[in-house]
Parts: structure tokens; sequence; C-alpha cells
């Protein structure tokens, strides 16, 4: 994995959100801390196995994030972590990670993409087992934040 | 996905736990409960991408259990949810997906596994959101409980 990786889910997350939402991030820099995780109210995670490569990426939003997000896209400002916005959660993840993988897939790196899953749980933990190293995107937003991780191995 | 599937995750399990850390649990009948979701202290989760089907996997441990395993196999129970607790649940991920994976090839379904992932967090939720049914397999032990979740579409 190499920097190759990390334009293709950033574009594709302020793709989606702008798209389905009209809601705009911003990104903050990128880093790979070994020592960090994401951690929030609710993630999507999606598992990819290639050819070169597999890994696993998460995105993890702040609570009142994914509200105005779900507020944005469907009129009503959700009052709790219910199956609507899990489901929400659900389809960003599919959408980022299917958007990423068309982008690499023009660079070379061919992989398919599991289904989602998505966990709540104040403060949850995501932490990605693979051998190799894990990039963490943070962004920004008046509601709170963002993050997506991915961590591939060959 | 069938009962076909049932089994083999089931076994290998009960294989890992024994091999690894000579602990038995109990099995406990297995359901498609599609408005549920194991709720636990630690689980992992990883994804899978084969011709015919493609899914997600979670195993979710009550929190005693997890430390029980971990005492069984380095002999020093730990005081937290640490690194070595993760990484225990992460490689017990992958073994048990990886016996399951031979398994079900003998049956004819073949699959790539991804990287796991693990999750913390008191009273985390694991929410499946492939199109398939979800399968839960729970089981007991003194120390707590788990669940196997496995969901796959088409």
């Amino acid at each position: 994995m190499n920097v190759d990786f990390i334009n293709p889910f950033l574009v594709s997350l302020t793709n989606v959100l702008e798209t389905m939402a009209h809601l705009q991030l911003q990104p903050a820099k990128p880093s790979l801390k070994n020592d960090d995780s994401a951690r929030g109210a609710v993630s999507g995670l999606i598992g990819m196995v290639g050819p070169q490569c597999k890994g696993s990426m998460s995105i993890t939003f702040d609570a009142d994030l994914a509200y105005e997000i779900m507020f944005r896209m469907v009129g009503e400002r959700p009052k709790s972590m219910n199956d609507e916005v899990t489901d929400m959660v659900g389809e960003i993840t599919n959408m980022v990670t299917g958007g990423a993988k068309r982008i690499l897939a023009e660079k070379g790196y061919e992989f398919g993409m599991a289904t989602p899953t998505v966990v709540t749980g104040l403060s949850h933990r995501i932490i990605h087992k693979s051998k190799g190293p894990k990039l963490i995107m943070p962004f920004n937003s008046q509601w709170g934040k963002a993050h997506i991780e991915i961590s591939f191995e060959s």
C-alpha cells in the first residue's frame, strides 16, 4: 500500500457526501499512525480481496455528523443510532469503496469488495489487523469528525 | 447462504479454541434473527469475496471470556482490553475463517479472505449489512458468551 491509495478514498468520500447530502468535510492531514485508532459513534467496515493485495477499510463518524448527513438526505434528524442511520452508513461504506475501487483499477490495483458491516456503541474503537501499514485520513466539520482508515497487505 | 455454512464456522471455532487454549464452549441453537445483533466487549470481523458469493463474519466475546482465553494461551490474565488481547482476537478471527474456508471449499464454495479488523468498546453492536440472511451462532461458557455471525449475498 502506498500513497496511490490515499486520494481514491479521500476523493470518493468527498464525492459521496457532496452528492448524497450536499455536505462538505474538510480533509486534514493523512498519517501512518499505527498506535492510534479512530473512535466514534458509528463506523462502516468493509473487506477487500484482490490478486495483489487484501485489506480492510473503515469510515467512522461522530454521532452529530452522522445525524446531519441523515437529515440532509431524508429531511429528518434521527434521535438515536437507529436502523436507518446504520443502513445509511453501510451504503456510504459501499459507495466510497466502490468509487475508490474504480479509481484504483485505473492505476492497476484490482480487488473485489466484501459486504459492509456497521458498528455502533459510544466511543467504540476500530483496529485493523492486517500485516501492512495503517493509513488514517481525518476529516473535520462543524458537526464533528470523520475518519477513514485503510490497511492492506500484499 | 444455507445450512452448509453453519457447521464449518462452528467446528472451526471449537477446534481453534480447543487447540490454542484448551477451552471448550457450549454451542447453543443457531438462528436467523435479522432484528438482533451480538453485543460484546471485543469482536473480530473479516470480509470474504468469492465467485459465487461475498459476505462478512464476526466473532464477539464477552470480556471475561476473552481474558480467560488469553490466560490459557500465555499464562497471564489481561487487566484490560489491550493490544495483546486484540491481536489474539484478530488471530482467532483469521484462523476460524481459514478453517471454515477449507471445509466450505470441499463443498464447492470458494472465497478469498480479507484481513481482520477488531472492534472494542463496552457493549458495541455489530450489524452485518449484506443483502443476504444473517446467521447467528451463540456459544456459552462459565466465563461468558461468544457469538459468531455470518452474512453472505450471491
